[in-house]
């Protein structure tokens, strides 16, 4: 029997709990046979659903937890609650003991990662995790990040996002040495947030080898797709994903506007119907669903809490990719490989600076 | 003779100046008679170039500058070069002396920014100025401010934001008492960054008269449209509408791709090309063009540095209706009542939060 990957999944997670899991992991599993799941939850919810699809259930798992953690948690009531015993805590902590190569939850965010951080830790040598986006573009795909994990980061943290990113771009795209940008205002080298200025100018004097800076870019050069990995910190980069998201429904509802309007549009859009369903698919959210913890002793993958069956099969494929192309071992790689790099070639004065 | 309306112009700002200026100016007078227009440059370009507009020609008065601010040039290299004796300084300068009642410039904006500073000072008790964009949604416009002056802000800031904001949609739309969010991640009272959640519960303990507090809003809301006027610091506001026109000119691109991919789709193009000609208005950038300065004892229009004459005579639609909606009289009066209000309710134990 051929290796298998082995994904956890929070089946109490969303705003559909298991009602979304199940069907999701079904459709995860058609494409990817050699997936087994652990599914954490109320067993007298995740059994019935279960006869309804025997592939998932041929493939799985069941591991009963009492506590599920609703939607509007605070991630300290999240961790008072349902420490050691909630399905998302359970399906972290399948990736802490190995039993698990990932774990997805479609649960609310905030307590996802307080409880992936208490569960997992911070990686060494990193202070803080983060949340990347897989950004769709012009010219193909970026990984943006930190889009919420946290408010803020000095400039060691925004190059640890850098060697996080980078790693995630190698693992998702294959792409050797993949470009990063620092998000700021203004491409100048004098403009903008003094610690993307500091983190601009260590990744320009000391190069890495994962990872090619490219320098500042600016919002829109990240639908535009100017570099692989775009970093910043989680205020502004949530509020970018947000935006995106808000401009893409507004043109998509003036676009509905508009084919409505007179008989010739209509007429229009049903010559044109195939290239709207491609641009639907394009624009298409489920397509790219799925929020990557990076900087953490193992991957979480936090779903879209709406999600369909379609977007959660979507995290779970993420999830599998992250496996298969090994990114918890590039990522340690990169970071041996700059701090090996950091303290054998910096210069002990410019120590303060990083 | 009817009352005019003065407005000052930068003849020189922009990536194509003079040459875009004063046919801007044409599409202007044209919508409006009654501006008159103060010209500042260089005579040499500007004498001919009216020649071809002899509307604008009747309608201006010539002030030769012997020095242009170039797009390029720093902030404090532009106050050296340029105070005094710029076009983009003596623009700025004809609404301090009140010779005209706003300044339009397509100049760099930051150079326009630290010149309209140290010309026209910010208003007593107002800290610092703000970009206010006006904001296409699917609700119609709104205003979206600070997009870019400054870098953070405090609770304090925030809410002066909210005052100028809700003072310019009501010039702009006519609202008695607009509704303000403040941009955040996540909408709940407890999540997101700590001067934001401060100027909110200021904003809910202390209702003003001038505007109507909605709360936190995301980046999604927005392009929704949920309230009138978005409050932010500048570097998240800046992300966010780079972000959005990114985002706009990528679907742009999918659409057009699409409808150029089948015979059929062409067909579908050319029976639907009324309803995409809607949707290309829909979306023009020009047709919003023009950033407001406020906080400042006199308006500043910014136009974008690559608008052609429409979008420039846009800028100066806007530098009109500002004008004749008494922006800077609404700004004053809110300023006023709030301070009032402020020092004749809050109790002093409070006053140290404000």
């Amino acid at each position: 029997m051929a290796k298998t990957i082995p994904i956890s999944l929070d089946a109490m997670g969303g705003d559909n709990g298991a009602e979304v899991v199940i069907p999701g992991a079904e459709i995860a599993l058609v494409r990817h046979p050699d997936i087994r799941f652990l599914l954490y939850g109320n067993e007298q919810v995740i059994r019935p659903l279960l006869e309804k699809y025997p592939r998932v259930r041929d493939a799985s798992s069941v591991h009963h937890c009492e506590v599920a953690i609703a939607m509007d948690t605070k991630p300290s009531q999240a961790l008072r609650q349902g420490r050691w015993r909630s399905s998302m805590w359970r399906s972290i902590e399948a990736v802490k003991t190995g039993e698990a190569s990932v774990a997805v939850s479609a649960g609310n965010t905030g307590a996802l990662m307080a409880m992936s951080k208490f569960c997992l830790r911070t990686m060494a040598n990193i202070d803080r995790p983060a949340i990347a986006a897989i950004w769709p573009t012009l010219r193909g795909e970026s990984v943006v990040l930190d889009v919420g994990a946290t408010i803020g980061a000095d400039a060691q943290q925004l190059i640890d996002f850098a060697i996080l990113g980078g790693a995630m771009a190698r693992a998702l795209f294959g792409i050797q040495r993949p470009t990063v940008g620092l998000l700021n205002i203004g491409v100048e080298e004098v403009k903008g947030l003094e610690e993307v200025r500091t983190a601009g100018r260590l990744l320009r004097e000391t190069p890495l080898r994962s990872l090619n800076y490219a320098g500042f870019v600016e919002g829109d050069d990240i639908g535009k797709g100017t570099v692989d990995v775009v970093v910043t910190e989680g205020f502004a980069g949530n509020i970018a994903l947000k935006t995106a998201e808000g401009t893409a429904k507004q043109i998509g509802g003036y676009l509905r506007a508009a084919m409505n309007r007179t008989f010739m549009s209509k007429i229009g859009y049903l010559f044109a119907k195939g290239a709207f369903d491609l641009l639907r698919e394009k624009m298409d959210p489920r397509k790219v669903n799925g929020g990557v913890f990076l900087g953490l002793n193992g991957i979480v993958i936090k779903s879209h809490g709406g999600a369909d069956a379609e977007g959660y099969a979507s995290a779970i494929d993420l999830a599998y990719d992250m496996v298969k192309n090994e990114l918890t071992h590039k990522i340690a790689q990169d970071l041996v490989h700059y701090h090996r790099g950091r303290f054998a070639e910096a210069a002990p004065t410019s120590e303060g600076d990083l």
